[in-house]
């Protein structure tokens, strides 16, 4: 028993303490105080930038994205509803909207009588979800029910419960299988769920795609040793922090795994609108959900598969309304006494917000006549595409790093190379190489990455996440800082001897490399 | 270990299945049904109603209360900032504003300029922050500090968030001492961290006052033969489902007991706009802030107090807008290295909803120009006032029911008084008796409430909990309708020497009660 009126971090939840959120923390936290001190006289003249590059995080309006007009209005309808008594053609001309988003709106006030200002039930809207099931439906040609869709506010608070809910019976019984490197809410939520992360690779060398023998030897091995049960399996595709779009193959011998097992499978699908080209006219990967993968999975073989957990925000893919905080959970192959008992999880916080949901709506079922909309929509595209095609192509030109194609999703995850000397400057400080050296690279250029150690990796690798997101014009200068400062850091630490060494690992990896991008290195 | 292959109730988390959510539980869900059935020819003609009275949950607008203009039209703008572009003129006309709103609006854009589709810091907008903070020191006489607020999705997640930390060092080992009645998100709260609730008892009879002499006899019972550590006091003030309104006086003696076990405070107080008079002309009871009443005691001792945490809400109040999702916590004397765990705890899903973010800047900073928006407001008071009298009036007029002065928030909790014979009834089908009870009067009028036990009470007493909510030109009939049930059911179910036995006990309750409003039954 813990002492009464004692208040400090011994006494508070461990697991809270143990959890980690490296994207809002020692950098980014770092790179808000530099901010403030830019505002200053004194400030502006100690740093040789006048402004933070927020990459840490995919928060793409803060990089100047643009909304969706359409949208935008639409949630204004909805929100003063009072609007819709006046004549369409007044509405259209001060707003900037079409016909069909004031019908748009107005169909959904006569839906919802009581407006954006009741508690939905606690899924959501219903009419929100059958919009979600029909375009589940299209997207895999799969069936889906609107009473089996949970919204919630992003993606996240949906991930959080699921754990929750999976890491049982009692605490320390519920193990994950967390891909390395991983997105860190799941380490996160599996640590304030006193749960268990049980480590599978990714692949670096294969474009970060999932090594299976790895999963396979890593349920092995923890049941043949270990105390808790595997419950799910967790994949993030596209890839969050790996930029990785996994095969319908890979996806397939996954749920295989799963089946055998009897693990279930948590499938985070957040940036599957977020698919580019390796290069100007090469082929686009295909994103397929892991949804349409298990019920062809189960066509084929006659029977079930595994339980299905899957997860979409309305934070990525091209609307990036991160703000909103709208997502949804699919539920597949869950039985019915336990989505009773996930509804009353979601119940315990009444309902996700209104406009969040509208914006489901929205994403699910984008209008039918707007021009405008779908214009600005593939504008937003293809400005990611080229982004993303810039970025690997410009990192891999830096010697002593290496980045894999940025095939999906909104960030890179380049190999860092560190001289000895630097990372022994760094474990003298006490800290991670790669969060030294993020740190170092905000305060000389105020690029503001996330060290790939707050992702998890391979030891002895160092890594960093960094966003596709830098506004268009300004790419190329964004990758030239950090291209110069990773050369300035190797003429400061770096030996020949060191040089030399790096020079023949790197050639030998790219022998055996999937991706040919290191030509001119 | 719990066996691989294997997903059904008894591998999923413990915690999660012995949570319970009553207020969208069973009756509540039964009522979902019947309001489907009465959508067909057929259902319409078995239940002699024509629509369900959603008074199981404090859902304003889904009963016909009417939103601020003002606010809304705020809303509107902050998320089509567009049309900002617009003429004041024009603006005005189209949405029926006046000019402080477009200012409003406006100025929120230029403060921050990525708008509400960007992710804002963990804790919120800087800018609503420093408005909170001048709301409570406006409202308490004591400074606020912005770094201590954080803005939450409606107070819920605050709450969880606060318990959950709380909640430690292990599972199992932080206990919370828990008002009986109580708001059921405590209860699931407590279920879901593995911690343990310490009952004290709430006086029935003087008003649901707290029952300090019970509190401390809670604590001392506990500190000798429990292994658990209680960690934080939890207060409702005005009180859910209590309708009470604590006294300065017993905040200030629960502050002396927490202050000498060295215990927390979690102060939920969503509900501290809506305080009533007893009855037209009588003295309306004052709402003190536990914020305020403890930096009295403090300035008094000269020394500094417990912990506290409070949380307020968007849902509440009079502006009811429960699905915009909007509530901020303020934490008062907790170290600077437990809010830094605090910030890593919401930074887990990035920051509450924007809309939720703007809605709490109106609540704390209200217009001062709008005379609508104030009239709008007073006439929302009023209405409700008006409603927790005429409910305090009518149940009381009601044979073997009681019911305490609905002082505050927008809930009666009658007890009722049921024959044995509707108990066995109840007992036979492995059913309380109270909910039973909800789910006849659900079937027999269409009025649906949440049966005491959900909220927990008094072993051998019963209770419902029902909302002040209802139309106010339907309020006499909602009553009546409560009256007649009751009355119905004592009529089939009751025996003579039962209304004999009860006259007396209901008498000899009246002779010791607090409040005398039961002249004429």
């Amino acid at each position: 028993m813990a002492p009464y009126n004692v208040f400090d971090l011994t006494t508070i939840s461990q697991a809270v303490l143990q959890a980690e959120y490296a994207v809002r923390g020692t950098v980014p936290l770092r790179a808000i105080e530099i901010e403030d001190e830019l505002k200053t006289p004194d400030g502006a003249k100690k740093y040789p930038f006048n402004r933070i590059i927020y990459s840490n995080i995919g928060n793409p309006m803060v990089m100047g994205l643009k909304y969706s007009t359409f949208l935008r209005n639409l949630l204004a309808l909805v929100t003063a509803p009072h609007v819709l008594s006046k004549p369409d053609t007044e509405i259209c001309a001060l707003l900037n909207c079409n016909q069909e988003c004031v019908d748009r709106a107005r169909a959904f006030v006569k839906e919802n009588p009581s407006g954006v200002g009741a508690y939905t039930h606690s899924q959501g809207y219903l009419s929100v979800r059958k919009e979600v099931a029909a375009f589940i439906q299209q997207r895999d040609g799969f069936p889906s029910d609107p009473s089996n869709i949970y919204l919630s506010d992003g993606a996240s608070v949906s991930v959080k419960t699921i754990l929750q809910l999976l890491a049982g019976p009692n605490p320390g019984d519920g193990a994950f299988l967390l891909p390395i490197p991983q997105y860190p809410l799941y380490s996160a939520a599996i640590a304030l769920n006193n749960a268990v992360a049980v480590k599978y690779y990714l692949l670096e060398d294969d474009g970060w795609s999932i090594d299976l023998k790895s999963l396979r030897e890593a349920i092995e091995t923890h049941r043949k040793t270990a105390k808790s049960t595997i419950r799910a399996l967790i994949l993030v595709n596209p890839g969050n922090p790996s930029g990785s779009v996994f095969s319908r193959e890979t996806l397939r011998a996954a749920i295989d795994i799963c089946d055998e097992y009897g693990i279930s499978i948590m499938s985070d699908e957040v940036y599957q609108l977020n698919t580019y080209a390796e290069a100007p006219g090469k082929q686009r990967p295909v994103f397929h959900s892991m949804k349409k993968v298990l019920c062809e999975w189960e066509k084929d073989k006659g029977r079930k598969g595994p339980a299905l957990f899957s997860f979409h925000s309305v934070s990525k893919g091209l609307l990036g309304e991160c703000g909103l905080r709208g997502g949804y959970l699919e539920c597949y192959n869950v039985p019915k006494e336990i989505t009773a008992q996930i509804y009353k999880c979601f119940s315990v916080c009444l309902c996700s917000n209104t406009i969040g949901q509208v914006v489901v709506s929205y994403m699910v079922n984008p209008p039918k006549s707007d021009d405008e909309d779908k214009k600005h929509l593939k504008t937003v595209f293809e400005s990611m595409e080229r982004k993303a095609q810039i970025l690997t192509e410009g990192l891999n030109k830096v010697p002593y790093m290496t980045c894999e194609v940025v095939s999906g999703a909104m960030y890179a995850f380049p190999r860092l190379y560190l001289p000895k000397r630097f990372v022994e400057e760094a474990e003298a400080g006490k800290m991670a190489a790669d969060t030294l050296y993020c740190l170092k690279l905000l305060e000389t250029t105020g690029v503001c990455g996330v060290p790939g150690n707050g992702f998890q990796q391979r030891e002895n690798t160092f890594h960093m996440r960094i966003t596709i997101l830098e506004d268009e014009k300004f790419f190329h200068e964004f990758v030239e800082k950090i291209s110069t400062f990773h050369k300035d850091l190797w003429k400061k630490y770096g030996s020949d001897s060191e040089r030399a060494a790096y020079r023949k690992e790197i050639e030998e990896r790219f022998a055996t490399m999937r991706k040919a991008c290191h030509a001119e290195w």
